[in-house]
């Protein structure tokens, strides 16, 4: 039976295409009006996993998901030929760590809270998921992050973590994620699943999976939906 | 200039003391109405001292708390011959997952949440803070616990990990506790201190040191005094 609900943070739970766009158009005040600002951001994200994925594992240090946001970007920049201040793109690196929720996101958990026990699951560094969750009001239980098993999702030990410090067997916890790659990889674990569909992940135009599938044990269109079908 | 506060778990924001107390009352159910049930859980948490003590350091596995006060408890069932059964015994080492918080404890997080990031960083489970602070209604950010970094408090890699955590140099950092050892050994790695006294942490006649002392940044007599004193 269910009794815990793990979920992803960056895309999932709060809308990182939005307020790291608003952010930029806001940094850059104008004075490059001809920037693809929706481009701009999915080249970030895809820099992201990119160095996500070239973090050497067991290299016994530890690599930031701030500083594969920050190092990513002065390469971005040059190829937008965009020129910032330090300082400037310090800040802008910044909004990785304050997303917002999606307007979903703090009902619906209000909603589960009352039957589950909440937690993250990002690959987010715990003072972002900290830092955000905390301004945006998420009610989570518990925030458990990639960082505190020194592996990204998928490597099997991140979700091996949550189900040792949640004290319960996979089959008592549903992985909840927008990214089919995420649930699969806890499904292959005994997790149980629920896909949430978040069209508006990479902007108006974004290429975005939506299909439900009947290999996840939920499907739902966003948290207030995952609630009703969770009879919470 | 201080951004979060650390809270000592057991005997500081909860009491575990009437907690398991009455735990022992309830499932003893009269049959052994000579024991002093006040000695009883002062021994057992005395051999909970003992037990995270004899700990080996880099051992390779780590030995839960639940395990440490399951393993203890069959000694002092025989020190003060008690007869229960199995299922009997298993129940009352949940009490200590199941720790009511001090009356001060919510209410005065409530207050320092407004300000203040707040996490836990205890000796307890991860499983067992966040069962408890979930049935309580504990307003914490975020869950630390010695489980995460593999060592026990005073070991200075428990308080080092939160820090890490939260992203912020232990000057940025208030430890909490009534446990002086605890805030000494934070203390000694930069964080800023907060002792509470709690009198009644061993019952109505405990021994406990409550003394105020000056080289602790603040002494309160409770949370709702610590915010007080934090002007929240």
């Amino acid at each position: 039976m269910t009794k815990a609900l793990l979920f992803d943070v960056q895309g999932t739970a709060t809308d990182f295409f939005s307020t790291v766009r608003d952010e930029a158009v806001r940094i850059d005040a104008g004075r490059n009006p001809e920037i693809d600002w929706t481009g701009f951001v999915t080249r970030w994200r895809a820099a992201y996993f990119a160095g996500v994925a070239a973090v050497p594992v067991d290299s016994g240090t530890w690599t930031s998901v701030h500083s594969i946001y920050r190092g990513t970007l002065d390469g971005l920049l040059d190829e937008f030929a965009i020129r910032y201040s330090e300082p400037e793109a310090a800040e802008l690196a910044l909004a990785w760590q304050r997303l917002r929720p999606w307007p979903d996101a703090v009902p619906g958990l209000n909603r589960l809270r009352t039957r589950f026990t909440l937690a993250t699951l990002s690959n987010a560094d715990v003072s972002a998921v900290v830092n955000m969750s905390k301004t945006a009001g998420l009610p989570w239980d518990a925030i458990f992050t990639a960082e505190m098993a020194q592996a990204f999702k998928p490597d099997p030990a991140v979700y091996a973590m949550a189900a040792t410090y949640l004290g319960l067997r996979p089959a008592d916890i549903m992985m909840v994620a927008s990214h089919k790659y995420d649930i699969r990889a806890a499904a292959a674990l005994g997790f149980r699943t629920a896909f949430v569909a978040r069209p508006l992940e990479f902007g108006p135009d974004g290429a975005v999976d939506l299909e439900f599938e009947d290999e996840f044990d939920i499907n739902a269109t966003d948290f207030e939906d995952l609630a009703n079908k969770l009879d919470c």
